[in-house]
């Protein structure tokens, strides 16, 4: 059954799924990403972004995140992120462990969104040895709250990073869901912007496992294949985590599975809003839906069946689509709780 | 095309497939393991190993080896180690990573196996703080050179291990090859042995990504959760990871897989230890054959479209077979051979 | 000229440095602690604590605390603090590199001091493993601000730690402070309050370098020596680091040294609260007081050339006081305050 | 009484403790190495070495070998050293702790000297991202066996090191007694023979703790002094770190005292390599005499009090000479070997 727990209990879409086994018939490949699927994808990214870029492939967005910040800097500098990020809570020191120490510098936004003045301010706090000097700006892109960067968001924010000598990061584990909704070439929210490095997102987007880290300034991706394979991130089977990309990027699947589910969720924040007692929280921009329900609403709903997070950061309740949400499961869930909160 | 390069270039095996499909057709799941299909492949594992043993999933050999003995030894500590190990050669430091600095204390041993005086030998050397103290032995079972340590070969390390108060770890990438190589059941070489932990290899068996760690002293993997998510190595979409198990554990097609591939060997074996020229180095005891073939000869295979390594650590070049490789392609590759050599 | 930057701005108190010339009078010294001298210190402080306790000598208190720490927890844990701990705040991320990424959850707290009911928020807030665990409980004592907790804090801070399963850490590299001003017995608010690991600062109390780590649990002690060592914290002239130690243990000069600072801090209290425009921000309870001044009277002290720091955390000018400031010292400073804040 | 265990049992020489004791008569100083007397020595160092090199002030040797390697490279890259090198024999897996996992890569060398050939051997024997790429080449002047590279040597190595994109650390905690050895300027066997960092010891040439990292490429020192803090090595009363080196500095003591323990080597070798039953091994070039005794002759030495190292590595007994040492001493040693030796 459809639910909305989270767009990763979603299974795989078709069209990967075709290229996985597609790329399953050629017997023997070379392994570790020296096969011919592999080169294909990366050719397919640097078309996608209409740059040259360098492309690598890891497991998951724990790993994407905290490999590239990794990269971009030493134990003993710290990356600003915004306190609701992914990185500072929900990957269980992650990010510290791959740096072997970089401490995450939190600052509060509407919408969960950063601000050029949080960073400055954060910038401009200490100057002393005694604390990590802030080395990158991290931003997601969409959020952890289902808003959405703005491209002048992203361009403020990659400007006050470029004086401040930082570096950005855009973790994007569902950036296909932001270039959905803000309808613009990718190109236009990263480098065109200011980004670095982008941890793009598949697994929520459809892919079974995998993501991918795209270096826009080749030169910071020096050895960092190495850095993939000491930590445990580089596929020997590479063909079945890069093949099914192609079954994304053909026909711009990932951006037709990005504006279904973001579709849902405006559906959802159209039947909810309305409801008596129910509250909605922001403005969906992407795939999310947070609302506050009535205690006893939730309850009974999750008696019924229905799967949804409550979170501590942003409040509320998260209702998440993904590609393979139907139109119908959104109803009906509207329905239900409608004549649960009216009762 | 088939080859010997090694067994992680081959393909996906049917019955491995078959699940990763049946998994997806389930709709929405858990993530993060919290799913059907994932407690049932745990479930699965301790009854064939007949024990109440803890199981996690992680991506990749390198991952699984070294959380493994990232959990059985602080940075202060080494791991014992024979220096052809592959945590000693291929995997870029990962051990040391994962453990923030334990270091490898390598021995040599003929046949690519330690012995319990090496091991007593490297324990012995050093009893001051200047020197890291051992904490772990590690052995590869098959070996890197395509030998398998003995029930009683295991136990005697054990047994030292023990008395040392060292931890075994198996790293088990091609644990299914040894267990069809001495027909044993699979507990006879582990926890029976006196192994703590297990990293059971399913790629080379037939899986697209995925290893498993075993924790036969469940006191051990204590926590272990946290440090596989925070390492990465945490699937959101777990099932893909975990079903196609069943597809190995079923009807013990892992076995079979393995004893596939083993009879491949020794079919090459056969086909080239008369071959004249031809250098048979270690007598396959699991799915490799190393062979020294004269040079010419090598250069010519690879011209003829061949592929395999040559290793400098054991020397000779190293034929691998897989569980989808066909006696005909072993046939061929002998033929082709000899009508070279005897050229 | 004495000052009020910071207690680690004095010199040698001279009973330490008796020592220290002492021990550089026996010639040649077993190295790495494995001298006479030091072992006497390890006595000293078994009988001072009234406990068989393990005893480490580290050079500066980041080392001492971020060692500490890394032993109580791995790097997937978790270590909860003051937001103005130390530990947090000025060890540009020690903690987190030593233990290879163990998080700083941070509370706040009045007086610069942690609460039992914040502790357990912290603890009970996430119970998944996307969060590291929380595993330490660290507490400052004096506190950053010049606070002390009082034995009954400590003790319900431990209560509640050992309910939650926590070890307890204790930065006390202002320790000898918070004695005197309790007058208690050092065990009182340490091991019998149910303190595991104690950081017992002796440079801000006249030691030219170094720290001592107390262990009340010599469990946790276990292989610590190596981890010193590894991490390059083992003096080889270990007598030079050790020896000093007796000049503060002798008589009882630790108390002395630290009550005549807790005096001095009193007296410049007396000094301060009358003077017009300036708020003292805590009751002074050790060596340190925290005072607004009026922003042209600060302005105006330091180009008069005395100096102290400002600090962004607990707000206002921090005045610290040392083994050797002078009352003549103090009543100076004040009189210049009051004569720039009436004018 | 004198011994030859290793000249860190020697302590402080008269002209350091004397900047010891006048760095503390003038009262409260700027903490963290923001003083004049860390400042004087900075400068002497540039002026000692003739170029504007960037001087960072550590606790220990251990802790200057592995914050310089760690600066020089990721924790997937590798360091190539004499498999006799301290940083792989003696330091407890620092190196690999501070830099996160980076490996050490040994060679072979006669006189435990690395050679370009060696090295070269190294670097080229692997070129794939499962082995961690060699990034920099550390020499130990003078050597663990007591041996001294000369400046033909060291430009060689460095060469071959530049050829190869290897920086260049040098090991110098008895840098003085290599250069005395040498009898050349400083800069002879460092920046100028293409030397990137050297540790300069000054433990061991009499200071009572302390050592100098010193960046003759002031690029790679970029942010050293958080890496210095965040290690735990920044003193907080850094001017007892730091003035001691003005008494070596002042008049070349540092050379004298380096002179005097390498004439100590010298004279006895000349009264032991005639003595029946006695072995030297290698030609003493600096402080170091390594010779095998008669195991009677060992013991009983051992037993009438004599302190002194045997070694697995290089083999024999070591001698050490230190900036103390007696001709008298040496001539007792001597004797009283002598005499059981012909007994």
């Amino acid at each position: 059954m459809q639910q909305f727990a989270s767009d990763n209990q979603a299974g795989i879409c078709p069209e990967a799924l075709e290229y996985l086994l597609k790329s399953n018939d050629s017997g023997h490949e070379s392994s570790y990403g020296d096969d011919a699927w592999t080169q294909r994808v990366c050719d397919r990214m640097r078309d996608l972004f209409q740059t040259d870029c360098d492309v690598f492939f890891v497991f998951n967005g724990t790993a994407a995140n905290s490999l590239a910040l990794a990269s971009l800097c030493q134990s003993y500098h710290s990356v600003i992120c915004h306190e609701l990020a992914h990185i500072e809570t929900d990957e269980c020191g992650g990010p510290e462990f791959f740096s072997n120490g970089s401490k995450l510098l939190t600052a509060k936004g509407e919408n969960g969104k950063l601000t050029p003045d949080a960073i400055e301010a954060l910038v401009t706090k200490r100057a002393d040895i005694h604390y990590p000097r802030p080395k990158v700006v991290s931003i997601t892109q969409s959020t952890e709250v289902g808003t959405v960067y703005t491209v002048e968001e992203v361009r403020a924010i990659a400007a006050i990073a470029k004086r401040r000598q930082l570096r950005v990061h855009m973790d994007g584990a569902r950036f296909a869901n932001a270039v959905a909704s803000l309808n613009v070439h990718p190109s236009e929210i990263t480098w065109r912007a200011g980004v670095d490095v982008l941890c793009f997102g598949g697994t929520k987007n459809g892919l079974p496992v995998g993501e991918v880290v795209v270096f826009f300034d080749k030169v910071l991706a020096e050895d960092f294949a190495y850095r993939v394979k000491q930590a445990g991130q580089l596929a020997s089977k590479m063909r079945f985590i890069s093949a099914p990309w192609l079954g994304l990027l053909d026909n711009d699947v990932w951006l037709r599975n990005a504006r279904h589910a973001n579709a849902m969720a405006k559906l959802l924040h159209q039947r909810l809003r309305d409801i008596p007692g129910v509250r909605v929280l922001f403005e969906p921009e992407s795939n999310a839906v947070f609302a506050e329900l009535p205690n006893h609403a939730a309850q009974a709903m999750r008696a019924g069946g229905w799967k949804f997070y409550q979170f501590i950061g942003a409040g509320g309740c998260r209702l998440m689509c993904a590609w393979d949400t139907q139109p119908e499961t959104v109803e009906r869930f509207a329905a239900e709780l409608r004549s649960i909160c009216i009762a």
